[in-house]
């Protein structure tokens, strides 16, 4: 299943035992915080369903003291019967922690700055103020009955001796763990290394560590901390966060595990999560993410492909199922029959032959430029042909549609579509674009009870006659709300657009004719 | 300028001095490698030309091998008078030297797989066929008067002694330096360190790097590997390559000067060469990704926002103008008038105090879910409502647009617009899709050499009416040549596609009045 380096092992003899990571998952706190995610409650408990059956061990779930709405979500999650422990954010004032008892949790992350910078520029107090505020709101939260786990905020560019002195009297005052963060991912693996050492020898309660990524560092900086003796750590679904985001929580639940040894979260489900994250928060991620990018296990032909197919962890450090994903060889526009048909053998689509240079000929017409067909161009294609030409298995097909747009027009869209090739129909509907008007229409024609769930148009970048890619899903509540994706790529949004929503019915009705 | 984590420095002690470091850039070769990227002869210049003045040390062109247009490119590269030294790729065999000897370049960069399963799934070789094979190919090379730097294919999961051995054999016929490839990404910053001590303590040559990020810690493992002994690292702009891409030239270069003192490339041109290589191969970044993310030095209102104010180090590593990019305070659903107001001061935007209730709705109207406005796109609507009070400012009105368009049907526009008050004029175009067809007509109406150089819609996810971003940028060539920017964000991607073009336009109008 993986295949990672021997070398990894080796060089952690003289390092202790490494036991039980906890992961501390702030997706819903520092993760929201992000520029440009914002998210409604219903966005936060169902991201929080989804990772507490992913296992995370602590859910950070807000920052209680920004508000009714936010104690409300904290609440809510709290009473979902969850098996993560629910976590607030607090600042080191008694009022944020008023606001977290509020909110009926168990659980406080309460932080305040350590570093000269902050306590100077930010905060305008002295050290022996801040250690002082820190020792009192540890001791008001236990008094109240929270457990506690304390940050010094900016800790990476604090005083050591300053840092172990307000920690060890943190833990006197009762602070069941504390969390070393590096606020502005200012440090390095070995330093880091260094820094939880040094905590370490003067502390016995658990240390947490929390990690952004400025500099790329993040990852490398949580499993630095880990081996050499943190046992609890933040991360973020996707990498997500403040500016460049914290620790990706998949990165260091698969570094944990192939590198380690150390069984975090349910590494079957980061795929499917981490989609789950990216459509919610609409935080995009990068085709080559680790671990959960669209390229993490996409692979063109060439020598990579040759050796992927003779064993694939020649070029992947371990097979896609063991974090939920599936692999994608590349189709390109120097991909001929051979290549294509085995695409088509390894999907198991038993594809026209006399249709095949039509379908060469629209993937050369596709491909062009940075284009490349993954397996889901590559079916939406196949299945655009295979329509085309035999009709029987398009259920509704689209004999006309006219859009009229512009500036201070209503767009309009009339459309006539042909269902089980004798029912004919004529609709026209308006939308706030050409492109909702379209689908509008089309809905109205159908007239079937399909809503559209999700529409996705990749981002295009080049000219206004570049090639687009929409991917529609529908759901049809007379079909038990099964839900059914179309895909399509073109050159004209609202006929792709179109196109996509038209392949969407389709497997809609052939679903159910299946059925 | 930057304030990082004092524990850096403190950690290094013990390991020797760190010295030069050379940047061995990989974009055209490992990057092009990336699914999805396929570059133009023109395309891989441009780049090449950027990386060169951006001050990179090496310049991997290619692959030789791969065919005469390949051969064309690496030699043109090599005639552009670059300060950068020409490379390019080879299989340890004979004819792919040749390939390289055809091009006239000086410098190869050889290799051959050393991993077990390489060697047994791959190359089907024994370690002393492989080892002969090397030891050729390096020899051969040398005689053709190549400098020559070899590299272990799956370095970091090959046998040590192996690999000792093989490196001193090809060092003694005569490598210039070797390479140690991290092929899969499966090895620990930890481990990294431990296998380049124990290669050097046999080698005399320059030890490179060059790590692949499939777990995340390519930027890490790289810096591992240099401040134990290696002097040379392989990287790729924007880190793109095989999967999920090579260690990140701009994070590799940040982190040597910033945590190192180390300089590397001029880091002032870093975020302009990310944009153009972006631009040029389509690969589009995450809004986090480190150094050059459009998040990485946004702030959303709030605690950071704050901080950020009194002193830009509390909540940044380092000043945004240090690697040539911009701060950005975003300005979300919950900003009020103050912060847009301080936004706009910041700007120097003399905005008129009677339109700000209208902008301050248009802002909440567009921020809603997910949606941040970012500075320019404040200005997009601030120059909206500006330019819709006070028309003086407006040299191209558009009064009129229509624009059929559907399925068979050939899109459609007809425009009219008014140029500097009196001179109104009508045209109609067609285009591949509605977009195309309206742009096309204003193109047509304003009768001016205005070309599209760019046209970018964002990536929308959500439903058929959800709110679209679209930037365009147009070249005058009556006007130098000068280029002009316009964004625009609405709901309907043929307005505001439109809306964009026309923002360019009448700021390329308005540069030709200024000067």
């Amino acid at each position: 299943m993986l295949a990672v380096s021997p070398f990894n092992q080796l060089a952690l003899s003289g390092v202790g035992p490494i036991k039980d990571v906890m992961i501390f998952d702030t997706t819903l706190r520092d993760g929201e915080q992000a520029p440009g995610i914002a998210l409604s409650p219903e966005d936060k408990i169902r991201i929080a369903i989804a990772l507490d059956d992913l296992g995370v061990d602590i859910l950070e779930a807000g920052f209680a003291a920004s508000g009714e709405t936010e104690r409300e979500i904290i609440s809510e999650i709290a009473r979902s019967n969850l098996n993560s422990k629910v976590c607030s954010l607090a600042r080191a004032v008694r009022s944020d922690i008023d606001a977290v008892i509020d909110t009926g949790i168990d659980m406080v992350h309460t932080f305040i700055a350590t570093s000269d910078l902050h306590m100077k520029y930010k905060l305008k107090m002295t050290p022996d103020e801040v250690k002082a505020k820190a020792v009192e709101v540890v001791e008001y939260a236990k008094a109240h009955g929270l457990e506690v786990q304390f940050s010094c905020e900016d800790a990476t560019r604090s005083d050591l001796d300053f840092m172990k002195d307000i920690l060890k009297s943190v833990q006197e005052a009762g602070a069941d763990s504390v969390n070393i963060p590096d606020t502005v991912g200012v440090i390095t693996p070995r330093a880091m290394g260094y820094l939880i050492s040094e905590l370490k020898s003067v502390l016995r309660v658990p240390i947490s560590v929390h990690c952004h990524n400025d500099m790329g560092l993040a990852v490398a900086n949580s499993i630095a901390a880990i081996d050499s003796g943190a046992t609890i750590c933040h991360v973020c679904m996707n990498g997500i966060g403040e500016r460049c985001g914290n620790a990706s929580l998949e990165e260091v639940a698969v570094n944990l595990f192939a590198n380690y040894g150390i069984q975090t979260v349910d590494m079957s489900k980061i795929a499917n999560t981490s989609k789950l994250v990216e459509r919610i928060t609409g935080f995009g991620l990068a085709g080559n993410k680790p671990i959960v990018g669209k390229n993490a296990f996409a692979h063109e032909s060439g020598i990579h492909v040759h050796g992927v197919m003779s064993n694939s962890l020649t070029y992947e450090p371990f097979k896609p199922e063991m974090v939920g994903a599936d692999r994608a060889i590349v189709i390109g526009k120097h991909s001929g029959a051979h290549s294509v048909q085995g695409r088509l053998d390894a999907l198991g689509v038993d594809f026209p032959a006399e249709n095949m240079q039509e379908l060469l000929a629209t993937v050369k017409k596709i491909a062009v430029g940075d284009k490349m067909i993954d397996d889901a161009e590559l079916l939406a294609i196949v299945d655009n042909i295979v329509w085309r030409n035999t009709t029987k298995t398009t259920a509704v097909s689209l004999d006309e549609l006219t859009v009229l747009t512009g500036k201070n027009t209503t767009s309009t869209a009339v459309v006539t579509v042909t269902i089980d090739k004798n029912d004919k129909r004529t609709a026209a509907d308006v939308g706030v674009g050409p492109v909702d008007a379209a689908i509008n229409a089309i809905r109205k024609a159908i007239n079937d009870k399909i809503t559209m769930e999700e529409y996705k148009l990749n981002a295009i970048t080049g000219k206004s006659d570049s090639i687009c890619e929409v991917t529609v899903m529908v759901k049809n509540v007379r079909n038990d709300g099964a839900l059914a994706v179309g895909k399509a790529v073109g050159l004209d949004i609202v006929e792709t657009s179109v196109d996509a929503m038209m392949a969407a019915i389709n497997r809609d009705y052939a679903r159910r004719r299946d059925a």
